[in-house]
């Protein structure tokens, strides 16, 4: 499954995938997994918002769903989403090749635009599916390239009824594996985890607006420069961040009319914000923008900020998170995460959930550096199985 | 002929114009000068990179040629080019109309991608004319799509043949009318000035490179994030600047991979530097260079400087700008500027040239509010038929 995987999307030279949600590229990763789907005998189902699900058994209430996403970021590594994928498949080929089957249905999942890399708001297929984000405000998105969200359906050939779906068939259980983003599991003699809870996170769009002019003409004191005003706010975002404990991130900046010799007119720019707890976040990304404010007074530029997407902590139910780890032998880390999944989106929607962690011995995500071996993902795939099995009451 | 070019390459938004050399909308306004010259039985040359002449009278040594360049800066103004194109024809109408004759040949040029919006480098055509710029150099150059100089030049159907060439008919004496782009006769009883100088300037690319990494997982302390060394370069440019009286702008930067929850692995930006002499630039980005790499160094990332281009100061003969000035009454506003210009490349390469300023109320330029009176054009146009006939001797 793996190498019929490789080579979609990839850029020859960095190696890394790019898989925007609805792109060609992400297409052909779904049209593998129906075809995987097809030659297990699994039945397909699609909800209105894309979003897939694969059942062993009759589809139907009370069942076991894991899964991830096949999108990724620009650039981005091979196993974010892939992995939860693949491990799903692999898992119930292993419970068949051990002669078992489940008493309840159990189900791969594949969410569409779980990295929101294309229309900024990330698992906008979870989100969409559970309610969590109205089909209004979903069809306002715009990609780079001023494509609707909408559009991009069309553009795929898909017909889309937005909107919350019983896709998974509730109340069933969703487990998603999925490779560790960070350093978590590098010095830790197991090949997988399970999470306790998510950090709070969300975006914020910053536009910071200001006078075009021309940059040898026109003198310093003559200047409302929004690229300063950007620039101190980046530098504001880290330190705060350090001194909260946080993470904050301004990964994209898009300047208007952006060419050397014109001083900018907009810059507009996305602080990525996530802590520990919903205060400390709040008070991290109030403290960065009335910064920023502040030096927009000095600069005679403006600042707008505007939340495009928050997600409140998510602590994974801690009865089925306990059923896990003893399930895999007791001694398994447990370990929050600073990454959003469609896992914490579901969990907050009320879905019973939890999720597995492959170690990642680079400690590297969203890169082509995001890496797990070989042997730890099929330690993966036996802890996904035999959760699976538990769950399911497979006999 | 204001009016015929008001519509072409315009954002109807904002007002601005989009010419960028070899696009669609700058060959329109190509395609409208000749068919002005013809009209005006002017017999237009054209050199083997894409420069015009349209000459009043046989094409011949020792002439007084004008003009200026159609293509603009993104979302730029009005004036900036057109204005001196414009003027040189309407010169050569009210010469016409007052039953003059030149003693020598006059000539309207258009010069290619001045504003090097869409190569990188200003005056491509006048550099590649004049020597300046070598064509091995120049092919080399790519636009933000990655077609080359050769290619753009196809796509609008010229067959280039990059290199010096003698479209001036050297020694010809080269005059552009010009916006004035500062706020240098905002407070003047003169619609027009005459030039001086023209500062050094340069555009330098810092290229900064760091770890694309996850946004939300990657802990502060285990990041290279080249957006904070490239925030930290941008205020270090305008605090340096401010102290030396200069000008040091980042107009432009592109991220990669440019994802809100992707740490950037590589921004790419460029600095337009200029100031009143050579000692003061050099020092300018000498500073900011070392204060970039010194940051560098904290954040872990890498940075390399390239100097794309550079122009020297450039004093217009002082004999010929007197001449001007005596001409145009005495008490004409002389002043130097910090803007580029194909007159600044042509002085540089031994061309006996002088520059007219007109005045601009707004004191902006390369921005939809670029402004002029139609009061000052005219007393623009009259300044330049002034100098037009006395310098080519006409009767």
């Amino acid at each position: 499954m793996w190498a019929e995987l490789a080579g979609i999307g990839r850029d020859p030279v960095s190696g890394g995938y790019h898989r925007p949600g609805w792109s060609a590229a992400e297409r052909d990763c779904v049209a593998w997994f129906v075809q995987q789907a097809d030659a297990r005998d699994l039945g397909v189902e699609r909800d209105g918002n894309g979003n897939l699900v694969a059942w062993w058994g009759e589809p139907g209430r009370h069942g076991v769903v894991t899964g991830s996403h096949l999108d990724s970021v620009p650039d981005g590594g091979a196993f974010d989403g892939p992995l939860g994928v693949v491990s799903g498949l692999a898992a119930i080929d292993r419970l068949r090749d051990q002669g078992l089957r489940p008493g309840t249905p159990v189900g791969v999942a594949v969410f569409v635009e779980e990295e929101g890399s294309r229309f900024g708001v990330s698992c906008l297929g979870s989100r969409l599916m559970t309610g969590a984000l109205a089909p209004d405000r979903a069809v306002e998105l715009r990609d780079p390239n001023g494509r609707g969200v909408l559009d991009a359906m069309h553009d795929a050939g898909f017909e889309p009824h937005l909107g919350p779906s019983d896709l998974l068939r509730s109340p069933s259980t969703f487990i998603e594996l999925h490779v560790e983003q960070g350093r978590g599991l590098v010095h830790s003699a197991a090949a997988v985890g399970v999470a306790s809870s998510v950090w709070p996170h969300g975006r914020w769009r910053f536009d910071f607006t200001g006078r075009a002019d021309h940059a040898g003409t026109t003198a310093m004191d003559d200047r409302a420069d929004p690229m300063l005003t950007y620039a101190m706010t980046v530098l504001a975002a880290n330190k705060q961040a350090r001194l909260a404990g946080a993470r904050a991130t301004f990964g994209q900046a898009d300047v208007a009319p952006g060419s050397t010799n014109v001083i900018a007119g907009r810059v507009r720019a996305r602080l990525d914000a996530r802590a520990a707890d919903e205060s400390t976040l709040r008070a991290l990304v109030d403290t960065v923008t009335a910064q920023a404010h502040d030096r927009a007074g000095r600069d005679g530029t403006a600042l707008s900020v505007t939340a495009e997407s928050l997600s409140g902590q998510v602590r994974f139910p801690v009865g089925l998170r306990d059923r896990l780890v003893t399930r895999l032998g007791g001694s398994v880390p447990v370990l929050a995460t600073g990454a959003g999944h469609d896992a914490a989106v579901l969990s907050a929607a009320g879905v019973p959930t939890a999720m597995l962690f492959v170690r990642n011995p680079t400690g590297v995500s969203h890169a082509p550096a995001e890496s797990a071996s070989q042997a730890d993902c099929e330690a993966g795939i036996e802890a996904l199985a035999t959760v699976i099995a538990d769950l399911s009451g497979a006999t």
